[in-house]
């Protein structure tokens, strides 16, 4: 029996020449590209890939739920992802089913706070499935800003810009390299817990890191408190440098 | 002037597929191939991309001083490293003062715990640098046990695995999703650490994670206590999974 394969694909930060070779063999041989996106906007993960799409090439785009008007902590809004997940899901496994093959593109890396793990959980049990690594987008933006990150026995955390101040705080005195993504309107927040840690002054601010039009500051330079969600703030350990 | 140019390029994680086009695209462009190894062993960074050298390129290999004597802690051990470093900075340099661009290749990303950061922070300001950002050894070692390991308001924390056992505990205790790199001789106070935090049941132990002779397992069915240097366990966030 040929069932269908099920393929995690990581694209990268932005740059398409992040992309690995794995990941554009993959492109080029599923029969499917399937990719998460805002209806009425281009999947970002698309946009990386755009010019390695076979022409004709059947897409299966995967469009979020409108949950502009509940908080995501809202058991309404989780229910709504869960069943969006839930018959996402069903859509790709309708293509295994035909023994086709589908290609889930993600920015960055698929299993690191990727929508294809959505997909992952609910099919992998039951489908072939392979990763394909990809360069994160945190990655990204550290090379963009030329900044090391992490070195010897630092301690490396990655914090989303969501949790509460005091979270914030608590991480930032524990650790020695940071990021803080998904910084969007929880920048303000993020920059107090800075302050307070007496970490602001090394943090870096990168948006869009790797693709046109990248900002890359000291975030103390940053005079407005508007970042887009993708934005990340960079603290590096390494305080030594020898 | 045509000076020199420095390009720290990310190889990955050991797969030369999960090579991206940028570092495709560096290696074959740069006047030398710059690498760090044992001496006496090949670089892991050039073993990944020895299919791409050009036949006859000028190579630049950098051998790490034999300090196996002398324990990491002792004075004597970061001064052999820190002349080290200068002294391969400066044989960079003499390349780059030739007017020569000099990609020095390094596993995984280069500004995520790479030697290569040792030659930057000497080097970058003196000369034009480029960074061409790489997937992670531990994305490649997730990849290769296709384990979501961090998702929505998760904390991600990268640790080395030669912290002492009471910080390894309070590390574990304190975030969702865990990676612990550097294993090797660590792994059975990395061990007891799991256990006493009650996270050694989710454990996944990966050794050469996307490499011919992978070995992916839950660390808790591993009946030895030998793992090399690069081996990680891998601890997934997100337990709803929904």
């Amino acid at each position: 029996m040929s069932g269908g394969r099920l393929i995690g694909v990581g694209v990268g930060p932005g740059d398409p020449e992040l992309l690995t070779l794995k990941a554009m063999r993959a492109i080029k041989e599923a029969d499917v590209i399937a990719h998460f996106a805002k209806r009425g906007n281009c999947s970002n993960a698309r946009a990386i890939i755009a010019t390695e799409l076979r022409p004709g090439i059947e897409e299966l785009p995967l469009y979020y739920p409108l949950t502009t008007e509940v908080h995501k902590d809202d058991p309404r809004y989780r229910d709504a992802m869960r069943d969006f997940y839930d018959r996402a899901a069903a859509s790709v496994a309708a293509y295994l089913d035909a023994g086709r093959s589908v290609a889930v593109i993600c920015e960055g890396d698929p299993m690191f706070y990727g929508s294809y793990m959505h997909l992952h959980v609910r099919l992998a049990g039951t489908y072939p499935t392979e990763i394909v690594a990809g360069v994160t987008g945190m990655s990204g933006c550290w090379s963009a800003a030329r900044l090391p990150i992490a070195q010897g026995d630092d301690v490396f955390t990655a914090i989303p810009g969501s949790l509460p101040e005091e979270q914030l705080v608590r991480r930032l005195r524990e650790t020695d390299a940071v990021v803080v993504m998904k910084l969007g309107r929880h920048l303000p927040k993020v920059r107090r817990a800075l302050e307070l840690t007496g970490r602001l002054s090394r943090a870096m601010y990168v948006e869009r890191g790797t693709m046109p039009g990248a900002v890359v500051m000291p975030l103390i330079d940053k005079q407005d408190e508007w970042a887009p969600y993708f934005a990340v703030v960079l603290v590096p350990g390494w305080e030594q440098r020898s």
